[in-house]
């Protein structure tokens, strides 16, 4: 930590510093700059910041250096980490698609999307079936009995799944049927729901909050890791911004800056960041192109008859599409799909 | 709702919205515009929302008119509504005064707290006792030993208790011991959450999520009077912005637009907003100024000793003097402290 | 500024660090970490920063400490600046009200509005003569026309006038009509025009760009003062955020923190940060508590008439009657209307 | 434009605005919602807004329906627009490079990154002269005689050069020895200097404003072209969000999007958008993959010792083989490079 202080800021109260400091056990370099005094303190970040030092008499500002992740980092595992689930790998040589649709519906929704999602490439079902909703009035999903079609529909095509959960019910509940959870962005900052998935010994998708900075998001991987599950797999969605021609701004920038500071695994989801089918397969190309580990990508049968989201669905035709057009792009990255 | 059609819609595909809006029992009524048609519909704003007209062919957007929310809204009721606890009102010609640290620590910190705060002026003691923090790492708060302590602080300054939830435990453990529950800025759309403290009669606070509109905020407010509990107090506490001067950028225009939009009081956290101690008292009389119905603000009897956002909180002796410094701008604006 | 190296620099990288402060005549002292080394370089921050220290190999970032302003900074000069155009100071124990329609129209619409605005307590006449417009095909300002009508109607109230300059022509024009130049939002970062205002005697009201930062605006007054013009009036207008309730969000937080960081007066424009007539009253009154040293507000005679930004704009009778509700606010905080 | 009227609007107040649309030969369509009325009011978007309607009694708010552009609109013109530049195109089948420092600082600088550029397969030079800084302190640019060594640099190694005009005067010499102007992200609404670029024939590069909508951006490029200028190149440089990891957040989704609703060709600055060398190639990669016509890149000798954004200038090895990883890309959505 590089504490500053005010350029009045009096001998006794930089002395009042590096004792606290001392005390606590760190050690304080004081510089002497041209106005002012800053004290670069020495030792574990969480620690320090434990004093309370920036409220202290005379100091300006404390600057944080380490970063306050640990587990998650890169520099805690050099290497990729590769998430298997079943037979499928998501953060190693190849490019993952997890394709459905927004919300289960029903029985034949669910096989027909299985069905034609296998078929362009994918490789994971994803269906929700525990939706958070704006509107207390708007459908908020099929629940046990939607987790129960998504499984069905999983095995009838051979595809793992993926459900988003809300809560601590409905992780429990959904621990039965799928092969991955996923916190939604609502949810990145719900640390007790964190906690708990860190618990479960499933891989966790973990979106991007729509304000949160890539740091907040990696510390809330760190929370998920702290219980002891490593299987996390990071998913960018797109961030909350002054532009609303799209629904979110996607942050691709955000792809190769996580796997600099990160070992995990990240994929991208160009539906809910754009809201809009007919720019999900430009910015699909451009995700794979980034170095994104995989896509998350809504598909729906008929998405004028989706019951959430539909605007942003592709139909399966569009989807088949855009997959073989991601295939040149993949290779052209070193990978495949 | 209005339906935009692209400039190059085909009549068919006009012919389909009216078709879809009549098949559902709701009109349409076309305009032809300069090179545009667009389709006014009449009924349910949810309903024909549901209908995902959005995703039909040769849609180019729909355009919502009527607001979301419903049993929070200003024409569900006009009257302002006053939320009683104790023989604290909120909401009504009074300022109320909430203080307190941001974390319970001590029996002897908080007993200390709960005094200065009362003699000052306050009607209702904060405490934090589950704290969510960013990192897994940090101080996480007391919990039932922390509510115990609130609770026996409460008492003795003959002060009504507040503290925040974060999940269902530790909203059903709350409930025995504080008078108004609070829902964090993190949790403002924790659905699961919302519709629980909906379901208790406890009054409580529903602070707004750091990149939540004001809709959206309202919206987080009709979850919980839709569960039958209208004891809500809004909070505006800052959003997330590009300026980093300040922790987070109080949105002031905030409190007279709810109060014209909702019949809900609305109180301000100068603390969390401005993340700065020496900004609190500006921002303290600013919102007096603006119309809001009381202040959320952070006393801490040592502020360098905190566990917790210790940077934010006043002194006693400063939030005294602050106190004293607002009502004339309550008396101002036809109000008392 | 500090120098935060990689956790994996080399000693080699270092040094040359090291090497290259020296030659050019600055110190650096290492601080030697738990896993890396920082670097605090003493000596002039904007001469240190052209060294271009953050793209040298084993550098992960560079993080200043110093303000990079200079004579606008509070340490330059303690006192408040005081302005004084004519009879009229902004800055000293006054509140100062400017008002009058954003577009100068005609000669019968300025003095009903001088006249009016006057009577209501303002000190300063306002109205847009080069009007810096989104669409080109909307209409621009009646320009030296629009000028002559101004100064004939502050002649004829007794009132100073201002307008916005928007180049090197329209200032040079308005130089010899108006009292006080304005700059606005979309120009804060028009480098050119303001070192041309710089080179003027006038008064420059100087107002925060949409998105620019409380550092980067006053960076752009000390572009002015560097010139030698000191008589800089700053006005915070509204900043663009994600929330499109209110035209823009205004950042009454400003106030106080630039009132700690620079001796230079600050205003505050409710018309334009919220964009909506019936806020301006209460963001007015938040203003002032917030400790304005005046309000920069749009007033027109006939508001639906108005040629640009009507629904913003209060009419004469609210005027009048919002200046009444400032002056027990300004009253409360030591000042007077 | 649809006219919404507040819930409690009076029938004399809906007659109003339908008179006022009558009065100024515009056509209104009242449609009866369930508890509020809406006005389609049918006619040239611009006219009807000129009107103030919605300051007018009883109205909440006017939802434009029609895109405010006109002459850079899809709409206006259906094949996308190809500039030409000596033999270069921008906008067709290739995706063009324009590479070259921040700034010129000197003739063997310039010479030796036009050579380096030019092998690695960029087809125009780039190089700053007149430097919008921050701060007053800092380096300004070279201006003329910068210019003067841009020419020589682009004649010697066979490429047109762009630079960046930041008023009239430096347009005007500019002008004498540049191939395209470019008008940077602070002056994207500076309105004279776009309608001056729109007097010249010289083609121009409008990079997008950092808190610019891309209706605004748009509505930019809609002023060159009043004038006369039809030869406008977008660019896409990073938008300013609450995300500091990264300078700015580059909106990829823009590419696509402009794509959609204008004819003009769009590049993509990688260098501004992230402001760090290390993720440059993996943004370029994905701006080719979402559909960019070309991208503008810093590249500079010796970037530890630029004069200007050191930290985001690759060195010319690096551009050299991120060209190379481009090429299969550019292949994969049908380009060449």
């Amino acid at each position: 930590m590089i504490i500053v202080m005010n350029p009045n800021a009096t001998a006794s109260q930089i002395d009042n510093i590096n004792k606290t400091l001392t005390e606590y056990g760190f050690t304080g370099h004081s510089i002497h700059g041209v106005n002012r005094i800053v004290i670069g303190a020495v030792g574990d970040r969480q620690a320090i910041a434990s004093l309370g030092l920036e409220a202290m008499a005379g100091v300006e500002k404390v600057v944080p250096i380490r970063r306050p992740y640990k587990l998650v980092s890169r520099e805690a595992k050099r290497e990729d980490t590769v998430i298997t689930v079943k037979d499928v790998a998501i953060g190693g040589e190849s490019v993952t698609l997890i394709a459905g649709p927004c919300a289960v519906e029903s029985i034949d929704q669910m096989m027909l999307a299985a069905e034609k999602v296998r078929l362009a490439g994918a490789k994971i079902l994803r269906g929700g079936t525990y939706k958070p909703r704006t509107s207390p009035y708007a459908f908020q999903g099929l629940e046990e009995e939607g987790l129960k079609i998504l499984n069905t529909a999983g095995r009838f095509a051979g595809l793992p799944t993926v459900t988003e959960v809300i809560d601590l019910p409905s992780l429990e509940i959904a621990s039965r049927y799928v092969d991955i959870l996923q916190i939604g962005a609502r949810n990145m900052q719900n640390f007790r729901l964190l906690q708990a998935v860190g618990q479960t010994r499933l891989p966790v998708i973990l979106k991007r909050g729509l304000s949160a900075t890539i740091e907040e998001w990696l510390m809330a991987a760190e929370y998920i890791m702290a219980q002891g599950n490593s299987q996390i797999i990071l998913c960018e969605r797109g961030i909350r911004t002054f532009e609303t021609a799209t629904r979110n701004t996607l942050d691709l920038s955000a792809v190769p800056l996580v796997k600099e500071l990160s070992h995990l695994p990240i994929l991208v989801d160009p539906s809910h960041s754009t809201g809009a089918s007919r720019l999900v397969a430009s910015m699909s190309r451009a995700a794979v192109a980034a170095g994104a580990d995989g896509l998350l990508v809504e598909v729906h049968p008929e998405p004028c008859k989706a019951l959430c989201d539909g605007p942003q669905s592709l139909e399966p035709e569009d989807f088949t599409r855009m997959v073989e057009s991601l295939r040149p792009i993949a290779a052209a990255v070193g990978r495949e799909i």
